[in-house]
C-alpha cells in the first residue's frame, strides 16, 4: 500500500489552472462550487473579502509584544523566547489560509472548512494541532436579524491562530485581557484559545438578551393593541430566533466534544473550563426554548384577540340594522301613496306609530341585553 | 509539566484593579459581565444587594445553638464539639462568597456560579466539599408571575452552609425542625443537605396547586363566556408553566446526578432520601406537562368559541336584513309617485300588499328554520 | 461508622407531638405537608377517610378461609397451615400502615408512599418484601371525569397485602376466582400478587373502550352539527385522555421494572406475566396516542366547519343586500317629490322601471351564480 | 422449589366450567374479558367466527400436496416424506388454538394472544417453536376505514401453521408460488414463513399507495374549492393514516427482533431478508411520517381559503353597502313631504341631484381601488 | 447442514416463465409486484425505460480512455493496464442489471434494490464488493416539485459501476475532472466512488438555495399582500421540504454507516472525506428544519393577516352602516303621508331636520375615533 497516494496530499498540492482562478477573491456561493474537487480553496460566504489584516501577540509572565505582520510568513518560525503567539487574522483570504495550511501541516478539507462560511461549528483534533470554529453572533437592533460571522481558531504547540471573516470587536476583550492583566499572561495557549472560544459564547448572553426583551416588549404590543406590524415584528423574532437555536446546538456538542477528546494540547486544568462554557449553552438553548414556546403563544393571541374584536364590530352593526330595519320598513308603509289606505286619515295615527316604534326599539335592546351582547 | 501555572489559582488570586471594582456590590447583567475573564466574582441578579445576614446553627443529640455571625469568618474553624454546624448565608455579597470560598478551598468557577443567579441549577464533587444549587420558587399571587430565588448549598466535613439571594421563609422549616424536633439533631450533616434541598422542592408542590387551581378557574370561564381578560390569564398561565417547567427539568438532573455520583461526603441511608426528591420532580414534571396540554387545549376552545358566538350574531343580523329588506323595497315601489301607477287606485291594495308581505316573512322564516338558522 | 444513626430508623420511630396530630385523621395536601420531615405518616388525597376494613383470606389447594379482622395486628403472626395469606385492607388510615410497616419492617418513606395518593406507581424491592402501587381508573359515565384511586400491594414471603383507597370491586374479580376457581389457590403469592395488578390493569381497558367509543360519537357529532356542548365534549374527552395518559406512563415502566429487577420473591415462571401486562399497556398507550390524534383534528374540524357555515350566512346576507339595496335605491329616487321630474309623468314609466329592475336582480343573481355562491 | 407448581402449567389445564362456557364461540371485546384469569381462550375480535377451515400444504423439492383437513389433529403426526407442511388455519376458535396448542406445547399466553385480535404484533422465540403475529391491513375504498386482520404463525420444525381470522386472499400468493414455482420447494419452513410475513407486509404497499393518491386527489380539491365533504374526507384519511402507523411501528420493532433474537429454527441465509422487510418498514412509516405532514398541511389550508373567501364575499357587500346607503339616504331626503323644502322646486334639481350621486359613487369605487378591494 | 439449498442462490437462478415476462421493460409499481418471490428483477419507478446507455472510463496516473460500450459484459474481464476503470450506466433495465449481478457476484436482494428505484439509501458491504445507493435531486423551477433520481454505486477492486435512472448532467462534473484534472486520476476506485457520492450531494446544496430563496420571497409576499396563490406557492414549498427531508435523513445515515463499517475495500484516507459529506449532511438537515419553522410561521401569518383585513373591512362597513341606517329611517318618517303629521308644516322643519341628522352623524363618527375604529 505505500505506492498508492494519500488523497490528502494530492489535494494539498495546487493543480493547475483552476487553482489560480481559485485565488482570485470571488464569492462563492456553495452551489456554484458544487462540482468542484473536495480541498478546493474557495471563499464561501457574503463578504467582499478584502486584504486580511494579520496581527501577531506574544506574550509570556514576562510581558507582551503586539504587532501587525504583511502576513502568515513572517509570523513563522516562533519566536522561542514567548510562551505563547497569538495571530490574529481578520479577513478570509484563500492565500492566507493555504499559508497557514502549510506552515502547521493542515488537512487540506480543514483549509477549506476555514474558508466556507457556511459550515457548522466543529472541532477536530490532530496529531499537532487542534482545529476548532463557531459562530460569532451579533444584533445591530433588536428588530433586525442576526449577524452571524465565522471564527475559526487552530491551537498548536505554543500557538494559536484565530480568523475571522471581518473586522470586529469580538475579540477585543481577550486583547484587552492580554495587555491590561497579568494572569492570562500566565497561562499557556490552550487557556488562550479557551478565551477566545469564551469571549465568542459571551456575546450570544447579550444577543439573547436582547431577544429576550423585545419578546416582552411585543408580548404587551399584542395583549393591548396588535396590529399587521406587531405580526411582522412577531414573525422577525420568530425567525432570529430559528437562527439563534440553529447556532447554538452545534455549538452545545462542539463544547461536548472537546471535553470528551482528549488531546495533550489541551490540559485537564484548562478542560474544566469547557464545562463552564457547556453550561452556559444549555442554558441559553433552554431560555430560546422557552422563548419559542412565548412567541408561539403570541401567534394564538394574536388571532384571538383580532377574532373577539370582530366580535365587538360585528355586534354593533347588528344592533344597528335589526333596530332600524323594521323601523324603516314601517314608516315607509306609510309613505306609501295608495288612495285606500286609512290608518293615513286617523288623528292620532302619527303619535301611536312613535310609540309602536320606541316600543320596537326597546324590546330589541332589551332582547340584546339578554343575550349579553350589550 | 509541573511548572506550568494551574489557571484555577490563578483566577482565585484577586487580580489589582477589576477585582476591587468587583467588590462594590453592583447588579450586573450577563451581559455586561461579558469580557470578564471567567472566575470574576459579579453578583448577576435583579435584586439589589444589602449586607449579607450569616447565622450559624450549631447541633448534635445534645441540642443546638443558633447565633449570628458578624461574617463569615466568624464561624470557623468549625467547633468540634457539635456534631454539625449550619452557616447560613441570607444576601448574595462577593466579599462574603470569597470568604466562603477561602475557608473551604472551592474552586473559583463555583464560586462564580454562587453569585450568579441565572445559572441552571447545579451538582459538583469535589474532594472534601459538595456543590448543589437550586432554584426556590414561589408564587405570589395566582394571576401573578413566579418569583425565582437561587439557593447554594455547600456541604463539608460536618458543616453545611445554604446561601439565599434575599431574606425568605423557604428554609424556615427546617430551622423550625432543628429547634423543636429531636430526629434531625440526631443525624448528620448530609441529612441536613438533604433536608434544605428537600424543602426547597416541597415549594414547588404548593406552587403547582396554584397553577392548577389557576388552570381549572380559567377552563371554566373559557368554556362559559371567555373575554380578552381570560385569553391574557391563560397566557400568563402558559408563561408561568413555560418557567415552572424550565425549572425543574435541570432539577431533575440534577437529583439523579446526586444518586448516581457516588461521595463519601454523602452517606447511602441518606442518599435514598433523593430517590424520593426524583419521584417528586417526575411527578411534577408530568403534572406540568398535563397542565399545558390543558392550557393549549384552552387557547383552541377559545378560539372556537368565538368563533361560534360570531356564527350567532351574523345569523341575528342576516335574519333581519333578509326579511326586511324585500319588504323595505316593496313598501318603496308604493312610494314612487308616478302618474301612471295602476295599483295605487285599487282598493284592496293595501290589505292585499299586507297578506303579500306577511307571506314573504313566514316563508322566510320556514325557510330559515328547515336550514336549522333559527 | 457503626455509631452513626440510620436516618431511616430515626423517622421510623414515632417522634412526639406532630405525629400525634398526624393520627388524626386529616385530608392533607401535599402543600400542606411542606415542611414537614421526610418520612411523616399523613394522609395525602381527597377522599374523607373512614375506619379501614381489614380482611384476611387464606388459601393453598386445600382450600381457603376469608374473614374480617379488627385490625392488622390480629392477621399476625401467619398462619403457617396456610401457604398463602392475603390481607385486604379498605381504607387509608395511618394507624393501620403504621402497623403494617410494623410487621413487615417497612421502609418509612414506602410508609409515606401508601398514605400519599398523589405519588406515581411505584415498584420497590426490599430484602424481605416488595412494593408495589399503581393507580386503579374507572369511569363513571363517557362524559365524566375518571376516577383514580392508589391500590398498593406488599408482597412479603407467603403473605400479600393489598390497600385500597376507598371500598370497590376492583379487586372482587380476584376474590371471586379464589372462591371459585381451584387453579389460583394452587399457586403462591407471588401469582397472587401478579393477578391483583392484572385486575386493576384490565380495568383499564374497559376505561379506554369507553373512551374510544365517547371518541367516535363526538366525532358524528362535530361532523354533523356542531355546537357548543360538542366543543364542551371534546375537552373533557381531551382531559380525560390527558389523565388516563398520565397514569399510563408510569405503568408502563413499573411493569419494565418488575420484569428486570430480580427478587427472589417473584418466581421466574410468574415475571413472564408481567411481560404480558406490558404488552397491554404498550398497547393501551398506542391506541391513547392515537385517540389524542383524532380529538386533536376535531378540534381543527370543528373550527372549520364553523368557519364554513359563517361562509354560507354570510352568503345569504350578501345576496340579499346585493340585490335588494340598489332596487330600494331606485323606488326611492322615483318616491321623491321633486317638482320637475320628468319621468314621473310618462305613460310607460312603472312598467319599464320593473322591466329594469328584474333585469338588475336577474343579472346579480347570474353574477352570484357565475362566482358560485349559489 | 420442585415442588412448586408452574402457573402456565395450571393454565394449560382446562378447570372446569368456565372453559366449558368459553368453548362457545362467543364474541368478547377485551373489557368482557377483564376478570378472567390469564390464559384463559376466548376469542377477542370483531367478526362473528365460524367454522375454522384447515388445509395442509405438504411440500418438497419433489413436488408439492395440498388437502383439506378436518381439523388439526388430522395434520399430526407430520408426515416425515414431505421436508416442509403448512398447516394453513382459517377462522379463529378456541377448540383448534387449544389443539394446536397441545401439538407443539406451546404456552397458554401465546394461545391467548392468538385468540385476541387485539393484541400488537409479537415475535416470540421458545425452545421447539417461534411466535409471530402481525396485521394484514387492507382497504377497501379509498374513502373508507382500513380493514386489520390478525395473521400468526407458528414456525416449529419443518412445519409451519398460519391462523388467519377470516377468509381472505392475503396468503394466496404463497400458495400460488408453491403451487407453479419450484424454487420456494426447494427451502425450508423457515423460508416459508418469512415468504408469509412478506406477503402480508406486500401488501400494506398496496394500501399506502392507495392512500396516497386520496391525499393527492384531496390536496387539488381543497386547494381549488373546499368544501365540508372535502374536511370531512380529509379527516377519514387522517384517520387511516393513524391507523396505518399504529400498525407500522410494531411491525418494524417486530422484524428487527426477528433479526437479533437468534433461534436455529430460523436459518441465516434466511434471516438476511427480514432484513429486506425492515427497510421497507422504515420506509413506509416515512412516507406515512409526510403524508401525515400533507394531511396536516391540508386543514391550514382548508381554513385559510375559507377565510379568504369569506374576505371576498364580505367585501362585495360592503362594496355594495357604502354605496348604495348614502344614495337611498339622499333620495330618502326628497321624498319628505315638508311643506318648506325649497330644493323641490327647483327645475335643475332634479339632474344635478343625479350628478351629486353618480359622483358620490365614483368617489367610493375609487377609494376601493386605492385600498385594492376591487 | 450442507445440503440445505441456499435461498440466495435459488433466487438467483433464473426460474422459468415469469423471468422471461419480467424481461419485458415495464414500468411496475410496488403494489402491483407483490406477490412475485423476492429477489425478482423488475423495474419499479415512474420512467419509462430506454436502451441503457454503457461507457467504459478507464484511468490512472498515466492518462484516461473513454469509451461506450454496447453492454456489460463487453467491459469485462477488466483491463489490468488501467488502475481503475468507472463503467458508467444510464438507464435501468433488468438485463443490463443481471449482466452486473453475474459479473460480480451480487446478492439478488441487491439487483432488486438496483431496480426499485423506491427503495431507500442504502450502504451494504459484500466480500468484494460494496454496494451504495442514494438520491439524487434536482428542482427544474422554484416553485416546481422536486425531481428524485436513484443512482447506485457498486465499488469493487479497482472497477467503479454507476448506475442511473435518466440521462442526466449528475454525474458529469466527475467526467469533466477525470478528463481535464491530473488528481483525480492519480487516485483509486475507492475515492471515485466517494466522487460520485459527493457530486450527488453537492446538488442538495442548490436545490436547498432554491428553496430558500423561494422562502424569503414568499415570505414577503405573505407578510405585503397574501393571495391564495401565495397560499398554493406556501402548500407547494412545503411539500418540497418534507420531500427534502425525506431524502436527506436516510443520507445521513447512510454516510455514518460507511464510516463505521470498515471494509478493505476503502482506504481510511478516503473514509475521512465521508466525514465531511456527515457534515454537510447535517448542516443541511438544521436548514431545512428551520426552513421548516418558517413556512409554518407563514401560514399562521396568511391566516392572521386574512383576519386582520377582514376587520378592517367589517369596520368599513359598519361605519356607514351604523350612521346612514338612523338618518335613512329619519328621512322616511317625514315621507310618511299622514294627514296629521304636525312637522311637515313648520317652515324650519327641514332645516332643522339636517342640524338633526348631521349631528348624529358627529355623534357616531366621534364614538368610532374613541373606540378607535377610526
Amino acid at each position: 500500500m505505500a505506492k498508492r497516494a494519500d488523497p490528502a496530499e494530492e489535494l494539498a498540492r495546487p493543480a493547475g489552472d483552476d487553482t489560480t482562478t481559485l485565488s482570485h477573491q470571488r464569492v462563492v456561493r456553495p452551489s456554484e462550487k458544487s462540482g468542484l474537487p473536495p480541498g478546493s480553496l474557495v471563499y464561501v460566504g457574503e463578504r467582499p473579502p478584502g486584504e486580511p489584516l494579520v496581527t501577531a501577540i506574544r506574550f509570556g509572565p514576562a510581558g507582551y509584544e503586539e504587532r501587525p505582520a504583511c502576513c502568515i510568513e513572517e509570523a513563522f518560525p516562533l519566536d522561542p523566547s514567548w510562551p505563547v503567539t497569538w495571530i490574529d487574522v481578520v479577513g478570509l483570504d484563500p492565500a492566507t489560509v493555504r499559508a497557514i495550511g502549510k506552515q502547521l501541516s493542515i488537512h487540506p478539507l480543514v483549509l477549506e472548512d476555514m474558508l466556507n462560511t457556511r459550515t457548522r461549528p466543529k472541532f477536530e483534533v490532530f496529531e499537532d494541532h487542534v482545529y476548532l470554529s463557531l459562530k460569532a453572533i451579533a444584533l445591530d437592533e433588536p428588530g433586525e436579524e442576526l449577524r452571524v460571522e465565522q471564527v475559526s481558531v487552530v491551537l498548536g504547540r505554543n500557538v494559536v491562530i484565530s480568523i475571522q471573516e471581518a473586522p470586529g470587536d469580538v475579540l477585543e476583550p481577550v486583547r484587552e485581557r492580554i495587555r491590561r492583566d497579568g494572569r492570562i499572561r500566565q497561562l499557556g495557549a490552550d487557556y488562550l484559545a479557551y478565551a477566545l472560544v469564551d469571549v465568542v459564547v459571551d456575546e450570544y448572553f447579550a444577543v439573547l438578551e436582547q431577544l429576550d426583551e423585545r419578546g416582552d416588549s411585543l408580548e404587551d404590543q399584542v395583549l393591548a393593541r396588535p396590529t399587521p406590524e406587531t405580526l411582522r415584528d412577531v414573525h422577525t423574532l420568530k425567525r432570529a430566533l430559528v437562527e439563534f437555536r440553529h447556532a447554538l446546538w452545534p455549538l452545545r456538542e462542539l463544547v461536548l466534544r472537546v471535553e470528551r477528546e482528549s488531546t495533550p494540547l489541551i490540559d485537564p486544568s484548562v478542560l474544566i473550563f469547557y464545562r463552564d462554557i457547556y453550561d452556559h449553552t444549555v442554558q441559553m438553548i433552554e431560555t430560546v426554548e422557552s422563548l419559542r414556546d412565548v412567541v408561539a403563544g403570541m401567534l394564538d393571541i394574536y388571532l384571538s384577540s383580532v377574532s373577539y374584536r370582530l366580535n365587538e364590530i360585528i355586534k354593533v352593526l347588528t344592533l344597528f340594522s335589526t333596530i332600524f330595519m323594521p323601523l324603516t320598513f314601517i314608516v315607509g308603509v306609510y309613505g306609501m301613496n295608495f288612495r285606500y289606505l286609512p290608518e293615513l286619515e286617523y288623528r292620532w295615527s302619527y303619535p301611536v306609530l312613535w310609540v309602536l316604534m320606541i316600543g320596537i326599539s326597546v324590546t330589541m335592546l332589551l332582547y340584546f341585553r339578554r343575550r349579553r351582547w350589550i
